[in-house]
């Protein structure tokens, strides 16, 4: 290893009063849902609103004169990105951004904000890896890797060093892992301040790639994760061997755990987390036995999640809590029925969104229709009351299925 | 005026480690939006997510032996109401919760949740009232006002002092005005501190009654206002005369600027506000020349929203900033028209989320149908594309209106 707790010291002051130095502050409402004694450590308020400042700037701050005038030059569609683009423009460091052809608009918006050229080019976030890679040979840019890099995971470690100094008997970190490198550094800190505290990782379901490189399983990794800081298919070469030796655990979330994670932080701690950035959160939620009663360090990682997917993450949110339902209904195609069925539904409580209504299609007897109707709701009692109601009153109640709560955003 | 600095320096010593001492932080971005130098209080980290809990304790820590033994009542279906719950409860008192029967129950359950006994009377929040003090008469219960109350105010106005601590050389602290609690401690506070600071009150256009008392108008408030939390008819008399003296102004903010701002929170500083809590934020996003270039502090005084609502907000900002649109086209009704219009949009790059086809009760001649449909885009000048593409391709497609941007929350 070359990391080590005296390179993680040093990128501290390197970073010292340059980066935001988030808090890690203590949950007590998290702590009671969980049954562990639960401290945050909210790198979403970072100024690029991701833990991704500390390490990108440790490593450009470590060029010499040549090297930053050629200039530098990333690959990354979401928080490296903005974390190289905003540290070379404050050093006055000319930067290249490759991102993948499809990269959202918003992101590149924001990577251009901070003036970096920014270049799209492949179709996937691989395909913009190579390309990157020959134009940093091409042009003599000097290439900033978001995680195989001993700087890069210096600075990230700098995140340890402030979770023991805010609560310093912490027993377990749980840390997010894309490429390795947070939770390398993270993991080296805390061994040489205290080894006994335990460190454990989280991956996406869909993103297991660090989990099957260490328990020698073929890689596969794919799909839409609500974690993208996160989906990463080919872990840093320099943090697996840290993660075999100095992690516990890599536990595997799913997309919904995800989803309520992002939906708790948002609820409880009234604070924006991405998918990636909730993992911790989703891990302790998923876990709670394997925690309880210890000193819990979660490491809030970052922020940027779209707004689309956020809205939707709340929508979810209110389906696994029975504020919303779809509930599908067989009632006589005769006129004032659907009246009847409203104004039962309205006696509850419940509000109607939208009533959708289908004869040709349905494969009922011609004298039946099909109703769906989507309600808000109280909670699960109030759509149990809800159904119960209806067919008292002789309407046949489908089994209610959730509006969208087990889509993948 | 019975509140002074003294008192509400007396109010800082009893609140002292028993409510979170919340950051008065810079923020960079909002800074570069506004043109002024910004801070913001976040009042939204409080245990019950709202500054409620400053006034609340110093009323409740103000009782004497037998008043704390009978019991106290407080009539609220948000802020106030878990507020008074919580610190009842830590200081073992008992508490009595008055609520209008249509309260949301999750507002019921986080009340009950602090062991407050919730009483469920009245359809107004003004019948509610009207039952709280006849039951404080009957039971003979403490009854602890929102905002009209000596040690309420004195306990709100420890938010100046905490904000001067932060950022000294405050020009301009703006504050949401329900009842005038709030604005009133601050007044008296900063007249104290820093006497040269100009206080700026905020009120939703919804509920203009301290703006209404102030300029001798009759008062007209009413409406279903996103600021739910400042949504007050009667002004504390408490406050009016301090507001009088010592406020410069108060500002008048719509409902979308309202919301827009709760966006600005929740998408720059990862933060989640209510909509009166952002109310500050919009008054300077809404009028920033009259702030620019000087040291401007934003009370956000709560982040209690309700989830739907906030998905809503959400979604009206994806409408206002071009991200989500519905166009309407008129197409001719035959075979293969649809497909030529989706691959249209497709090529463009917009995502098609609804598909409306309407012939039946459409004005238009037997040959044509109406197309309505909702694309996620990019931004404006992405819609404006779309639609000169649609055009070049010979369908009408009709002026594009708002998904939901006027809607009321």
């Amino acid at each position: 290893m070359s990391v080590t707790i005296d390179s993680i010291n040093q990128a501290s002051g390197v970073i010292a009063g340059h980066v935001v130095r988030t808090p890690c502050v203590h949950s007590r409402t998290l702590s009671t849902m969980s049954g562990a004694d639960v401290f945050v450590k909210f790198e979403n308020h970072q100024f690029t609103a991701s833990f991704k400042d500390c390490g990108a700037l440790v490593k450009i701050a470590s060029l010499g004169h040549d090297e930053r005038s050629r200039g530098v030059i990333a690959m990354s569609a979401g928080n490296h990105a903005q974390a190289v683009a905003y540290h070379a423009q404050r050093l006055g460091i000319p930067a290249t951004i490759v991102m993948p052809e499809g990269a959202p608009v918003i992101k590149v918006r924001n990577t251009e904000r901070f003036g970096a050229r920014v270049i799209l080019t492949g179709e996937t976030i691989d395909d913009a890896a190579v390309s990157a890679h020959l134009m940093a040979a091409d042009e003599n840019l000097v290439f900033v890797h978001p995680y195989h890099d001993d700087h890069v995971m210096a600075g990230q470690g700098t995140l340890a060093l402030e979770m023991f100094e805010d609560a310093p008997d912490l027993d377990v970190i749980i840390v997010p892992i894309g490429g390795g490198g947070l939770i390398g550094g993270i993991a080296i800190a805390a061994r040489a301040i205290r080894p006994e505290a335990e460190i454990v990782g989280v991956e996406a379901e869909m993103f297991p790639s660090m989990y099957q490189q260490l328990h020698g399983l073929e890689v596969k990794a794919g799909g839409r994760t609500i974690a993208d800081g996160i989906a990463v298919k080919t872990p840093g070469k320099n943090a697996i061997p840290i993660v075999r030796d100095l992690v516990s655990d890599i536990v595997l979330v799913s997309e919904s755990q995800l989803e309520h994670a992002v939906q708790t932080y948002l609820e409880i701690e009234k604070t924006v987390a991405e998918g990636g950035g909730a993992a911790s959160l989703a891990c302790l939620l998923a876990h709670p036995e394997r925690f309880r009663g210890r000193k819990v360090g979660l490491v809030l990682s970052g922020g940027n999640i779209d707004s689309r997917v956020l809205s939707m993450v709340i929508e979810h949110g209110l389906v696994r809590d029975g504020r919303m339902v779809r509930l599908g209904l067989e009632i006589p195609d005769a006129p004032g029925v659907l009246a009847r069925v409203t104004s039962i539904i309205g006696e509850t409580g419940a509000n109607i969104i939208e009533v959708h209504h289908q004869r040709a299609f349905s494969n009922l007897s011609v004298k039946l229709a099909d109703l769906d109707i989507v309600l808000e709701t109280l909670d699960s009692d109030h759509i149990g009351r809800i159904a119960e109601r209806l067919q008292e009153a002789g309407f046949r109640v489908q089994p209610v299925e959730p509006v969208s709560g087990s889509r993948t955003v």
